[in-house]
């Protein structure tokens, strides 16, 4: 993939523990902030059941329109694990035995352990490109532009360190938090201003309380240092005409 | 909206600070669990950034394949707050002021300070019904099937908390959970035996390390008591087939 300014990702996260209740997802928020160092921009993130058809929708239009998918989930040898097939699926490509990830688990396990359900973790679309697992041998995969990541959190992350250099961002996003003690009402206005002045720039607004005081944080991000604390000078003056002193970053709790 | 069996509902969780890695979503973990126990299944979420676009397509699929949609984030008084003026546009209906979220800011603020800016928080899709927000004032609100709520988690549980009586749900959805020290490989042949057996139940596996040990924990889902226990006898059964002692519920850590 070509190097330029605006290279996008999707985070599709596959399991009925997260629409029950059951499992607090971390995994976007790492991946998130993973892919904004590699200058890759996370434009949207689903989460789907268990269900083959919800499974292959979702990989199709989210890999049709970003450059980069990420799945979380459903890769191990239970029968809920159907996020494997439903790729195969979703590419109109067979589901087969890769042969190395066949080869890591032979020597992972035990022989006479490595039954029919264990297999099902080295069955793939075929061509995929594995991601090496060192927590728990059973590897990812990418196909296409689609990476196949487990959803338990120390192994996804290590799949994904393996998978990093395989990614190409474009310029990183940088970002400055200015913070202040004045509500968003307050400010609002030469914030809005501020940010059509400045329309290569995300101006963010997030209000807070902490230490027993409400108050707003004010994030800039772009990929132009220069421009950033430009606006972040712009963003001190006017805390200041407002009567407020401006805080650098967040402030302490 | 009739009882039913099966009443769905998708979270649609807006705003860039989400998919930047700034801010690590706790709503879509709260709301399933509380959409769970009022017997309404959570199938969808997504994440969208501040784009008017992309939440309007996405209210609009979602709005028409599930039953309700919770709406998190992106209803403050900044330029980057969007996502009520999006909601209008989705539904095709005027963006207008609230009378009577006017007089809830109106008794908030000072005189003078209820400006343009959080003038906004009152303006809302014409026939938008308001939910109370005793956190911070600003309410949210329903439109049609689709209940707008604040991206602050304490606001947004506590608008959730006053929509709670508007909402209808199936039969609650029960779970038990029997743990062991097998791992899913071993276990996945007779466990999807199980699920085969059992397909009013949805029987999800998974591993887990604590203690210093590796298992898995099986959690069974379904609005039938007794179908539930049969299944977890079964489970129990099988664990003690296969050399182990089946755990109650999730094993301690």
């Amino acid at each position: 993939m070509p190097a330029r300014n605006n290279v996008t990702a999707a985070v599709l996260i596959i399991g009925n523990e997260i629409l029950s209740g059951r499992t607090q997802d971390v995994n976007l928020n790492w991946l998130a902030k993973e892919l904004t160092e590699l200058g890759i921009r996370l434009r949207e993130a689903r989460v789907v059941s268990d269900v083959e058809g919800e499974i292959v929708a979702a990989v199709n239009e989210l890999r049709s329109r970003y450059d980069y998918v990420f799945t979380t989930g459903g890769i191990g040898p239970t029968h809920d694990d159907i996020t494997s097939a439903s790729i195969a699926k979703a590419f109109g490509l067979p589901w087969v035995r890769h042969p190395d990830a066949v080869k890591i688990l032979e020597a992972q396990y035990e022989p006479g352990q490595l039954n029919e359900a264990r297999l099902r973790m080295a069955t793939m679309p075929e061509g995929a490109e594995l991601v090496d697992n060192p927590v728990s041998g059973a590897p990812g995969y990418r196909i296409g532009n689609v990476f196949v990541l487990a959803g338990v959190p120390s192994i996804m992350r290590a799949m994904f360190d393996n998978a990093r250099g395989r990614l190409r961002g474009g310029p990183p996003v940088l970002s400055q938090t200015v913070s202040t003690y004045l509500g968003e009402g307050t400010i609002a206005k030469p914030l809005g201003e501020l940010q059509d002045r400045h329309p290569e720039l995300d101006i963010g607004s997030y209000p807070f309380f902490r230490g027993g005081r409400f108050g707003t944080s004010l994030v800039i991000r772009g990929t132009d240092r220069t421009q950033i604390a430009a606006a972040a000078e712009a963003l001190r003056e006017t805390i200041r005409s407002l009567g407020d002193t401006p805080v650098e970053g967040e402030p302490a709790t």
